[in-house]
């Protein structure tokens, strides 16, 4: 079991990573609460629900159980919440557990965030995903216009990350969690980057896993503590999503994995930092595990205007340029703006190489 | 002009308070923004928001006109401002600006404090409620089982209070707004509500409204800095509140106004802690002045369990007793639990009271 401390503007909170510790979760609580509200999907709820309220009285909690999948992350389903919180009698000494992947994290710690205006929450994160979503207080609901375009900066009380959890994930999920480690390690650690670079995702051992995990997270959990409102530093942790994010729009969400896009988005990145810097970073050795690992990668029949779009459109005016994190080299990214036609020479340049890859 | 400076948990920000100061916004902003919306309703928005417009560069400046009245504290118009907003380009750099009554100021600064994770807003309140509502940073909207359900603590950069904005308020609002002021005299300070009696608030001069607005929002700052997500002293400030809510739900809202409610509250207040601390304090002298300024305060038609019901409505179990502010004096107040039982007899006494009258 290992745990890492981080500190938000409000508080301090413990992420602890350890196997079967979903069946010790009061020995992580900072109080005791006066009822407690889970909230998850119906892939995850039949799995450890029962695990979790293990833990309590039964007279002491509740349950909302949603369907999984990135439609969940709505106003509907945040307003309907809100309503079984308010049924369940839920008051400002309660704690909401958000039990689940990214999408019931973000879901259950909005309505964490503005139930009463502000309760207590936990993550206990059960995709390998989730070691980002679950770190750093980031909480948000989709609008129809744009994702996580509602929501807040809100801190949890703890992270309780049960290794045990992630045996029952896909390999689609797997693969879609190890592309926001490949991340983490290319924003700041060489030598982990190295250590992924010789990992077959599928046949880690738990151990391993729970490694890639911790280091995976203390990166991200310096990021998020140096600058916990995203005004600097926290922006390299958009490393490889200005392409995800737009392969994600102009496919449909759900066509590709939130990992599977960025893992894309990580090869353009670094294939318009070779460029622009004038050497070689790694772009071939990611190439190669990406295929080892069963990403998709191919994207010949997009459109490159539309994906410029797509880039551009959390911006405001047509013309202005896009930011775009880039890597001088693997642990020292940079915040760069690019114009329109130099975005969409890299994605020729980029589609013609995977093309031939 | 005068100046108030508030400090909450994550920045400092001044109320000023004036004569056409609507006119200087710039001056009071602490920084440029790299676009605005406002946010009015159609009562408010024909009267005042050219003036509000005319401190920007028209390119630069949006608005929102929404119903006037309680209903527009909804879901449903929330998604909808994030829906203008988002249209209009806004992004991190932009300001939400909050021209109205409580009702605006409280829809809009929630959806400041959720769009992208939080942008600045600034208040320019214009009833006399407001100076409560737009200073201390709880934003909210209702839920169709209860006011303020959902919402946050989230502070604005500045008040721009424009007490020649108040002129155009009707009787009705100017009482509503009054009672409040009532309110915060009781709470801390007696010279300030023996002032107050001596008010016909239909005949105020702009000299006067200036300095009750003052004397109540310093006493509202005062407490809100001391105990900004209210686990303390800040609960004093729901003095009238308990019966006032519960006279609002019961008699459906609308049919009185909010200040109209808290009014009666406060006068039961007084009538309970008379009784309980066996002194007098000042329940005949605010009866006349309530009198004399037209507040409705009989109550005869409602039912004495009804309004228990309502009054324990945000409580979790049934059997809970209710917590009510009580003055020791003016200027004491402090928090008791009383039984059902009690309630009931007071409400009984209360109401026979008013009705001989
Ligand atoms: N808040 C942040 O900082 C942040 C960072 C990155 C991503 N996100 C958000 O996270 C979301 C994606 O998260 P995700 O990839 O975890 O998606 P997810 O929550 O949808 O989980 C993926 C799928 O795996 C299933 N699942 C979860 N745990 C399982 C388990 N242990 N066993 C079997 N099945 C399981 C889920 O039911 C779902 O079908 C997106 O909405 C994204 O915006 C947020
Ligand atoms: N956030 C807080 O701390 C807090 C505190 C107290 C009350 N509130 C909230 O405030 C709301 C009540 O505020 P309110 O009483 O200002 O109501 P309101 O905003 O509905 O305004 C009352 C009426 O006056 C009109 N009006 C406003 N300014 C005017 C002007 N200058 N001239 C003419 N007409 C004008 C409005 O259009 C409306 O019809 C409630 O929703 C209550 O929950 C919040
Ligand atoms: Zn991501
Ligand atoms: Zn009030």
């Amino acid at each position: 079991m290992e745990e890492i401390a981080v500190t938000s503007s409000s508080h301090t909170y413990k992420i602890v990573i350890g196997e079967n510790i979903r069946f010790q979760l009061k020995s992580f609580l900072p109080k005791t609460y006066s009822s407690i509200l889970i909230i998850s999907d119906e892939s995850v709820a039949p799995l450890y629900i029962n695990d979790i309220r293990s833990n309590f009285t039964e007279e002491q909690v509740f349950q909302t159980v949603l369907p999984s999948g990135e439609q969940t992350k709505s106003m509907d389903t945040f307003y309907n919440v809100h309503t079984d919180a308010i049924n369940a009698g839920l008051d400002r000494n309660s704690l909401i557990i958000a039990l689940g992947g990214g999408v019931v994290g973000d879901l259950a710690g909005f309505v964490a965030a503005t139930f009463m205006r502000g309760i207590d929450y936990i993550q206990i994160p059960t995709t390998i995903l989730a070691h980002d979503s679950s770190v750093g207080g980031k909480v948000a609901i989709n609008h129809k216009l744009g994702k996580n375009l509602i929501g807040s900066f809100y801190p949890p009380r703890a992270v309780i990350y049960d290794v045990e959890t992630l045996q029952t994930l896909s390999a689609r999920e797997i693969r879609s969690g190890y592309a926001e480690l490949v991340k983490e390690a290319l924003i700041a650690d060489q030598e982990f980057f190295n250590l992924l670079l010789k990992t077959d995702i599928q046949q880690v051992t738990a151990e391993e896993l729970q490694s890639h995990l911790s280091l995976g997270i203390k990166i991200k959990a310096n990021i998020v503590q140096e600058d916990e409102m995203e005004s600097g530093v926290r922006m390299y942790l958009n490393l490889g999503h200005t392409l995800g994010h737009a392969l994600e729009a102009e496919l449909g969400y759900g066509t590709l994995t939130h990992g599977e896009a960025v893992a894309i988005g990580l090869l353009f990145t670094l294939h318009v930092s070779e460029n622009m810097f004038s050497k070689q970073i790694a772009s071939h050795s990611l190439i190669q595990w990406l295929k080892e690992n069963n990403y998709p990668f191919k994207l010949q029949q997009l459109d490159e205007h539309a994906l410029l779009l797509k880039m551009k459109s959390d911006k405001k005016t047509v013309n202005s340029k896009i930011k775009m994190v880039l890597l001088e080299d693997i642990g020292s990214p940079v915040v760069k703006e690019l114009t329109d036609q130099q975005i969409l020479d890299f994605l020729h340049s980029f589609n013609r190489k995977l093309v031939t890859e």
